[in-house]
């Protein structure tokens, strides 16, 4: 099966878009004792949309990507901020969704699931990060091809932001990006990044079966808003924190990450190393500071 | 930094080996008024370890991927078998962690970091496997060049498991594969991936930073050890079901697929063309059946 336009299968796509959600048949199964009807219940269910979307940089193919559709042309921007191949809205002539004319790319299988970037004069993609290559909804720094190349941050980029947080602001904020997330609350199978002001305001949330993609969402709207870099904000993800997002927080300006669950050992590790304030299991009332506890002053 | 060594950190690493955990110091903040001691409590902390695993084949780079120390053998064999590279453990003479001089890369940083995989005379790694990029701890299937080369299945390959499940075994599955996760319950932070039989029998468990490395390491044990094709058996995971899973899943042969959370379109898609039996939700007494319901008779 070509999992873009299902060809050969039954599920041949309609049309070349699609939603942020897809209906599919299930069968509820209900064990007997645990309250309520038990039985096998047929039913109607909506899931979260996985598909490719390739991201192609003056006419060559940097990147692909197994994203949830919507906000296609900020994930293409925010991907290059967190690549450091662009800082600031300039640096971008144009992004657009391919439409099977216009780019010279006539497949149809691209329509709308590749974004082509025409960068502005002197902004080059280093070889580090151009790549031939598929990530699936949950990768964010494929195509290094040395340990060596991993890391993309200079030297402590973060130590000059003097943004102070508190606790009691970062505990409301589970909830209010749980708020935010209307496909989760729909399929329950999405992943959120929410960016706020360090008064807990939302600046903007962003939903995908990645996570990266959640993050590299929310970074390319603050880019092509012109609000890069972030600083004095905190950025709040659904579920761990690890090492890729360290690194797209940092590239930001971001000065605060907070992940609802456990980070890992790099991803401490790098936010010390960057000056990021690292927060983790931001849960309730309680919440463990890994990195940058100075912001926190309590 | 360089994320393997440390170079120019003053994290920098005592030996070439990690450990599957590591101690770093948090500030644990708890709000007051919830109850419970209100303050900020330095203290040690457990984190999940991540660190890079290059995988190279007959002297060549395969691939690189973010993950957890610990069965990296097994992760390497895995990989293989989900890139539809091997298929039985005589495909593989032998596979060894660089020690840094017998393979000839002496590179200090590739010490217990990269697996070395020679294949048995006439097995090769195809053109769309070959690649040469670093994955993260969340991404399985990078490294294709076209949407056209992400599917790696033929067609319908398991129709022919006539294996029946029950859901009262499955209602069982998550609470034992939870009791075998060693490292989860030290540090909050890790996917884990447990093969069962039909009878709720667990015959293997691995945890790693990354769900699609903790399938990766179940299946290589299953390649070494002789077991595939993995015919009657159910494969759990701790999270979501991506494409990436369902793709794992049938290329070991495993007729049913669970996961505890959701499942994308694109997983529900693929599962229904390869024949796996597909369950998302499994959480208590009830679950949802996504495709391959027949094998749930009720």
């Amino acid at each position: 099966m070509c999992v873009r336009c299902r060809e050969g299968s039954a599920k041949r796509r309609d049309g070349p878009v699609a939603g942020r959600t897809a209906r599919r048949r299930v069968v509820r199964i209900t064990l007997p004792g645990e309250g309520g009807a038990a039985g096998l219940a047929p039913r109607a269910d909506l899931v979260a949309a996985e598909e490719p979307l390739g991201i192609r940089v003056d006419g060559s193919a940097l990147t692909m990507t197994m994203r949830t559709p919507g906000d296609d042309i900020e994930l293409a921007a925010g991907f290059l901020v967190s690549e450091a191949v662009v800082r600031s809205p300039a640096d971008i002539t144009e992004i657009k969704l391919c439409d099977g004319t216009a780019c010279g790319h006539g497949d149809e299988h691209e329509m709308g699931n590749v974004a082509d970037v025409t960068l502005a004069a002197g902004v080059t993609v280093t070889a580090g990060a151009r790549r031939s290559f598929m990530t699936t909804s949950a990768c964010g720094i494929c195509g290094k091809t040395s340990i060596h190349d991993i890391c993309l941050l200079p030297q402590a980029p973060l130590a000059g932001d003097a943004t102070c947080f508190t606790a009691a602001v970062l505990a409301t904020l589970p909830g209010r990006l749980r708020d935010a997330q209307r496909v989760f609350s729909r399929t329950g199978g999405l992943h959120a990044a929410g960016l706020f002001t360090a008064a807990g305001e939302l600046i903007a949330a962003r939903e995908d079966v990645g996570r990266h993609n959640a993050v590299d969402k929310v970074v390319g709207w603050a880019l092509l808003a012109g609000r890069l870099p972030l600083a004095g904000c905190i950025l709040l993800v659904s579920g761990r924190a690890s090492f890729e997002l360290v690194q797209k927080a940092v590239l930001a300006g971001i000065p605060l990450l907070a992940a609802v669950s456990a980070p890992s050992s790099l991803a401490v590790d790098l936010a010390e190393e960057a000056g990021l304030t690292l927060v983790g299991f931001l849960r309730g009332p309680s919440m463990n500071v890994y990195a940058g506890a100075h912001r926190l002053p309590g």
